[in-house]
């Protein structure tokens, strides 16, 4: 019989398939006394060898196929094994305790592992999965057992796993991988976001799918609804290849919206624009008709590496994203990094809350050096394309005014080195604490545009981490209390002329965008996947009358009022 | 010649006196064979029976002189000393070692206090604490060594230590004590708090007091500038007997306000309450003049025990403050635990942002047993003088009408069960989430009143961490974003006829009061050791023309701005 089973809907779509499941044999290991200490410490370095080809072979094929920041992963795990300590640990043990090398490896490992996982910090609990992914590809190779490594999909599947690691998600073959389906994990997950930027089903969060399911067993994947159905009845996978098929249709509609600029049912142009995190996304949001970069993470070209990348480094990533865009509007945003993102090596100390921590533009304008970098690589940059400039993490006006400082510095410092800066580009913040929010309106005479980062912005108003499963009920978009800041800031900014943008989640929600377009924003960035839908749903909505809804909606009293009203009331719809 | 070390001002007063340093000696342990195990296990046996004899009569003494929740430190002490873990581990390192006793405890408890210390937890901090103090405690004993004990002070002295921890101040002999310095922490921090509640002068986060003086140093502290003077000259020493006279003036024309209202000079009456944290506070309270309590904690009445308190227990300590504050006004806040707060009966995952997690009305409302059981003894207690009660921590309307509704099902069958509640009492919430503060005006239909908790406030809206020196700079209670959230509140609150107040640190402001007054705020309610002033202050500011500044203050663009001006506007005022 058939069994449903419900989950968090991860990226939308429908797929019916077989299921490959990740990770589901444990590797057995014996501890057995060998007499020979040497030889056995030679099996292990062999084995070592053959897990180092791998990672060899592998991160040059991702880099090849997915783009460099995604072979990164593979890089820290080859340093894994090259770091001596893992190594001398493991010889040392067979040496003097003379056992096989199975049981030492994975005693080491343990070590470590147990170390990290005890750390309250998310990017050390990383480096314990890491270690474990190192450790059994390894293991793999002592135990002459073939794992079920998620490259190995050589036809097409639905990938079904406890999580999708990083590692994971960029080892599949994407030619082969039609859907995921996962354990744990949110909307905001890596697999989540990985699955909405492949394009495919998947729901995550089911808490169950791994125990419930065998290899090869029959799934549909209703990324819609949210739900998983294992061994679906012959009804069922009727029924839903019909829906597949209307959302074919769909797909084929929204297709030839590519090429189309985003205009509302009575006219208005708003600008739908999309979220990167390196240059390869761009690929995907020319596809689907992106009108330009609302948010370029820069991070990215921090990560996966052991010191700071070059001015000279940033400039080509960011000239590269400007020239690809053909002159379309680019936001590059300053560095994000700190709170619970850390670099290995910008060495600094632990956080109680690093949500409300030293992050952002507050470590930038702490470190400038770092900060004054990107700032010239930006304005090298600059007349290769489109450039706007955003701050992230802007609570006072100060912090403004200073990074804007350091930034002519270094304006006038390349001038006078003779580099070309001709050409004109705008400086803007993000708004995503409170306080931003609400001065808004004394921000909008010194900066060029805003840009309302929801995911914090929301975070901050409810006083709720969305990534606490206890508290994330109150992470909430609708609630009118976010909704008038949001208005608040798009009439302080038209007030002064200038332009008010969102990146984040919410502006590809069909539920939010109604209220948006009625308030007046001007620019929608999102996940390239959502822009063609949302141009056929703004396309459907007139903005005047969504205006009129305006302070009717804001009157309201919970955010659940506010979603039955905008579903009711724009009803008609696609979503 | 004399030096000026600056710091925090934590409490206002001048001070003049020899320095008394706490944990200056380190305790040296040396590691030495014994010969006869059995007989150095009694000697470890007998320093531990003196130190828990010691604990037994400071807490005695504690509990009598100040209040049954300032001993339970020590009776935490006393069951580190009674732990079996310790006991036996240092038993068995004799046993199987043969080491002295000193080496043994000193092994063991670096264990532990490694353990807690890595913990990102302040609770588990505070443990490590715990065991290096109750280790020190024994260790003397072993070795015959005098304590550093802050309870030693036979003669008036300034306390100078690194920090002073709850253990520590607990003990002081306070008549002896007429100042603390200390090289660490904020405003906020326990040491401050206590020199507040103590009414003597303090200054923290000097960072180098404990190495820049010597036992008996002579020091100024003028807790107003937040400075110390070490070695002072004579003409020193008699300007700020000068300015330590005129202080005493000052506050003896303050003493002449304890019986008075609190009335602005153009005759608006606003009513000064206290922030109390037990039962024992309200001798203070009414000392200072109180006109009601804004803030009752209930947090004491479940900390240092190994299980909830009973309804009674509740119930006897809300009933014994309404008693005697005389029908005077009472805001007790239900509990607020969770998040950084830890209950070691309470077992909650750990947060990777605890300010942005699971506590106060969110716990509550999820662990309903344990809130129902407050709510009965807050209705029980209701009869016995003007309660009101305050739900912490609410962002949205619907928890305000869970928490509501929990509390009318716990009337109705109170009353069913033939209790008396028919003495009227009031509901309110505290407004500390940005949310709460942007939807007063939704939440003014259904609360009878809101308290404004500035300290979170200020937190979520500036997305800082205040307790992070890292970004404290960024709490800013005079931020223009800050000012212009509390008037809404209050304006909300007004337009349906509700009282507003305000419990957090602001209140008692020299600078915020001047603007909080012209905000039309009713109720101001801060440490009681800041009441007289503030009576005195508010009594000499017209709140009309106050009043009339607010909008320009609400349009400045920084908290400097804000700070100057109301510094120049109201400079006539005393503070």
């Amino acid at each position: 019989m058939s069994r449903e089973i419900p989950g968090v809907k991860a990226s939308a779509g429908i797929v019916i398939g077989a299921a490959l499941l990740l990770h589901n044999s444990e590797l057995e290991v014996k501890t057995v006394s060998v007499e020979d200490a040497d030889a056995e410490i030679r099996r292990f370095q062999e084995a070592l060898e053959k897990a180092k080809a791998d990672l060899h072979e592998i991160s040059e094929r991702v880099e090849r196929e997915m783009g460099a920041e995604h072979a990164d992963i593979f890089r820290a795990h080859l340093m894994v094994l090259e770091d001596p300590e893992l190594v001398d640990t493991v010889t040392a043990t067979i040496q003097q305790q003379r056992v096989n090398a199975e049981s030492a490896l994975n005693d080491a490992a343990q070590g470590f592992i147990s170390i990290f996982e005890q750390m309250d910090n998310e990017y050390m609990r990383e480096r314990a999965a890491d270690i474990r992914d190192v450790t059994r590809r390894v293991l793999s190779y002592l135990l002459g057992v073939e794992l079920d490594m998620p490259g190995q999909a050589k036809e097409e599947v639905i990938v079904v796993a406890k999580d999708l690691t990083p590692s994971d998600t960029a080892q599949l073959d994407r030619r082969y991988v039609k859907g995921f389906v996962t354990d744990i994990g949110g909307r905001t997950s890596h697999s989540a976001i990985m699955a909405r930027s492949m394009g495919i089903p998947a729901v995550v969060g089911t808490r169950e799918i791994t125990t419930s399911v065998q290899p090869g067993s029959k799934l549909i994947v209703d990324g819609h609804a949210g739900i998983v159905i294992v061994d679906p009845s012959e009804e069922e996978i009727a029924a839903y290849q019909a829906k597949q098929a209307e959302y074919d249709r769909q797909k084929a509609e929204w297709a030839q919206l590519v090429d189309r600029k985003t205009v509302s049912q009575d006219g208005h142009h708003v600008e739908l624009a999309a979220n990167i995190g390196s240059p390869q996304d761009l690929a995907e949001v020319i596809a689907h008709g992106g009108e330009g970069v609302g948010l370029f993470r820069t991070e990215f070209l921090y990560m996966g590496r052991e010191d700071f990348p070059t001015e000279e480094e940033q400039f080509q990533a960011y000239k590269q994203v400007l020239e690809k865009m053909e002159g379309k509007p680019v936001v590059i945003r300053t560095l994000d990094i700190g709170g619970d993102k850390h670099l290995p090596y910008l060495n600094l100390p632990e956080e109680m809350n690093p949500f409300l921590g030293f992050r952002a533009i507050r470590l930038c304008l702490d470190q400038q050096e770092l900060f004054r970098t990107q700032l010239r690589a930006l304005l090298r940059a600059s007349v290769y394309g489109n450039l706007k400039i955003m701050f992230p993490m802007i609570a006072t006006l100060e912090e403004f005014r200073q990074a804007k400082a350091l930034l002519e510095e270094e304006k006038e410092a390349l001038q006078r080195s003779g580099v070309d800066l001709s050409k004109p580009f705008e400086v803007g913040i993000m708004i995503e604490i409170p306080a931003a929010a609400m001065m808004a309106d004394v921000f909008a005479d010194e900066v060029d545009f805003f840009s309302i980062g929801t995911n914090d912005l929301i975070q901050y108003t409810l006083a709720a981490d969305r990534m606490n499963e206890r508290v994330s009920y109150l992470y909430q978009p609708y609630h009118p209390a976010v909704l008038r800041l949001i208005r608040q800031v798009i009439e302080a900014g038209h007030a002064k002329g200038k332009w008010v943008g969102m990146c984040g989640e919410m502006a590809g929600d069909p539920i939010a965008i109604p209220i948006l377009l009625g308030m007046g924003l001007d620019e929608f960035s999102m996940s390239a996947s959502s822009i063609l839908p949302a141009r056929q749903q703004i396309g459907g909505i007139s903005r005047e009358m969504a205006a009129k809804e305006i302070p009717q909606i804001l009157g309201m009293s919970t955010s659940q009022q506010v979603e039955d009203f905008v579903t009711n009331r724009f009803a008609h719809m696609n979503s």
